[in-house]
């Protein structure tokens, strides 16, 4: 049987994402990685939602000083447009969220780590784009003596089509978080915000 | 010029290499990754090796419960046999030390990271294998706008020959730490200890 342990970020896709792994059957562990990003509420969001569906999950506290150069971690107010710019990649995370992932599942009896990752997403993160994938997980099958590997089912798919899926699914859009800005409210003008409402839209 | 991102745990392998980059003139700044190895006194020899040679250093402390279930990191007392067994294999740990190094570099303008792998590693460790770091470095060639990777120049060497280049530089093998059993002196038994000595005899 599989048993996925899954990026669970409390954002849009990785929620859909979540509902769509449930609805599947599947076995499923949440991972909510804190890693210093300054919309921490999402990390609420997520283990409220997995309270809620009565899915496991275990929050881990990353190195904070790892990422200390980006923007979705700096402590700093920003403005709208450093929130926009190419401040908010932080240097080769999902490598580092997917490998924290793929040990935890190795050592606890997982058969893969499941990722959100959107095709939208790969115009501004090279991290989440299908050729970076494909060379993780052959380096991921030979990792250990026991195969591993990343599925994401929606690294082919538009953000407007997760959306759509998770509307078939009845997901409850308003118990997931994109904003970036950090605020109690969802700014509506950082780039996670406005992506978000043009897929919705 | 390059500037050198180096995976130091203070054991024999990674300061040979250490004293191999500065041979060459390299910049050279150590990452010691504290992931709760019973066998802590290796980051103290880093460290201190790092004060003797003037190189910068950074002690970085990971998760704890990401590898809570191997014999290197488990806090009970183990028995030769069970160091020894393949209970020592943390599952996927060089990918998490590799990724969070190469975020590490890209985010304070770092070239490469180096590796100390050696071809003896192959055998017991799957990730320790060239074909490993091969598929590990096509990913980190594009996981962001800025190149980066792994140099892993042991990976080809046999620990004997990694042994007969320190001689060559003139390393304080006796500044170098390998035991895997966690007491104050090296226990001689163990995996670690016993391929140490065939390795410098």
């Amino acid at each position: 049987m599989s048993k996925f342990f899954h990026l669970f970020s409390g954002g849009l896709d990785s929620t859909v994402l979540l509902y769509d792994l449930l609805d599947q059957e599947n076995s499923v562990f949440c991972l909510l990685f804190d890693y210093g990003q300054r919309h921490l509420t999402e990390l609420n969001y997520a283990a409220a939602t997995c309270e809620k569906l009565g899915v496991p999950y275990e929050r881990i506290l990353l190195a904070r000083e790892m990422f200390s150069r980006s923007a979705l971690t700096a402590g700093k107010v920003l403005t709208v447009d450093e929130l926009n710019g190419g401040a908010t990649v932080v240097p080769n995370r999902n490598m580092v969220l997917i490998s924290m992932a793929a040990s935890y599942a190795l050592s606890h009896g997982g058969t893969a780590v499941t990722w959100a990752a959107n095709a939208d997403d790969s115009a501004m993160y090279p991290d989440c784009r299908s050729e970076f994938l494909q060379h993780l997980n052959r380096a991921l099958r030979i990792c250990h003596t026991r195969r591993m590997e990343v599925h994401a089912p929606y690294i082919v798919r538009t953000k407007r089509q997760v959306v759509e899926k998770g509307r078939e699914l009845g997901v409850p859009f308003d118990e997931t978080w994109s904003c970036y800005a950090g605020g109690k409210e969802p700014c509506g003008e950082c780039g996670s915000c406005k992506v978000r409402a043009e897929a919705m839209s």
